[in-house]
């Protein structure tokens, strides 16, 4: 690459980094608020989370075509390469992050008059637990920094044990009284979408591996 | 592109094309054997399923390092680009299905020696339609055929009304007799990852229209 033709990949990079992070803030919110509407039971603040997933979406193609855009034009080489190439499955799992807020949105829509079977603290501690390998799995990819997303995937077991404590109570109130046996079952689903954000956190973090090592190394991600 | 660059070109992107056939094919073997093993509740046949699933990860990251590999060297254009592009994602997806063939796997070894709740027939149905969506998205990818791409993806709503109604009838169950709670969520799970399958073909088809006319239309999926 010529000097002028080099500045300019620059800064086409640092754009499309700079997108990824917005796309991952706009997810962290869409998940904070989902989270907020099911302890509230919130039917507004639901379909508002609804109706915003769209400009999510819309994120994603755009940065995917940047990208290819990117790669076909540009040629980059190495880890650039890998960096631009892996911006297509990202974006990805982060628009199904946001797939997930809106299943929770969803149940809390499902929920209508009812009351929650029991008041929510575990599902907001997991999901705190979420975002926040969301956020940091995003500022290893920019750093590349392999050993930070290391370390960030492997929190993705505590979510697992909350989910399985989750689980757990849960079952014990539907054995309890069968009355809230339907409720539960939503609660499951709202704690089941907040396992997947982790392991799609967890994805990425994969991502952070093969872009700085050039070797994909799968880590292991529990599937319900 | 010179004629010899463009007959290896074509070559490659047969050799792509016939390879996520391929990949395809191990997915949806995983996935009947998956239902096998869990109306025989064989744990045998779901332990080699775990097992088995390695072999569709490592063909995951071949194609995808093939894909980039061959927008950075051949600088291919329209809809030759749109569809190695989409091979990353589509990949993806159908890396994502061989885990939900996991996930059901993972279900029949919960089992232990307990009894199913019910003899299956729904889910192996539901899961019927879910394989046949999956084939046909991969030839409608391959022949870049959008319309049948979008027939395709409509019948993700039977698969829908199935699982629905699995839902249902499970739910009646774990209201008449608790002690079936436990055993009832675990089909409650294996229903949930053949309708996730489904979503991810309809999820292919969404990007068959895209190779096919540049252009990403969403076909909304359900998102429990």
């Amino acid at each position: 690459m010529v000097a002028t033709t080099r500045a300019a990949f620059d800064r086409q990079l640092q754009t499309l980094q700079d997108d990824i992070l917005v796309m991952g803030s706009m997810v962290e919110k869409a998940i904070e608020r989902s989270i907020e509407a099911l302890v509230r039971l919130d039917a507004d603040l639901a379909r508002q989370i609804i109706a915003d997933d769209r400009a999510i979406n819309d994120l994603r193609w755009r940065l995917e075509e940047d990208a290819v855009r990117l790669i076909a034009t540009q040629q980059p080489m190495a880890s650039d390469l890998r960096l631009i190439a892996s911006v297509i499955p990202i974006t990805t799992e982060l628009e199904r992050m946001g797939d997930h807020a809106e299943g929770i949105a969803k149940i809390v829509l499902m929920h209508g008059s009812q009351s929650p079977v029991k008041p929510l603290i575990d599902i907001p501690r997991m999901a705190d637990l979420a975002q926040s390998m969301l956020r940091r799995s995003l500022d290893a990819l920019i750093r590349r920094d392999a050993d930070a997303a290391r370390a960030i995937a492997r929190e993705d077991d505590d979510v697992d044990n909350l989910y399985d404590q989750v689980y757990r109570e849960l079952l014990t109130y539907m054995i309890e009284d069968p009355h809230t046996i339907q409720r539960a079952t939503w609660l499951l689903w709202a704690a089941h979408n907040v396992e997947r954000i982790a392991d799609r956190a967890t994805n990425i973090c994969e991502r952070v591996g093969y872009v700085v090592t050039g070797k994909m190394v799968e880590i292991d991600v529990s599937t319900y």
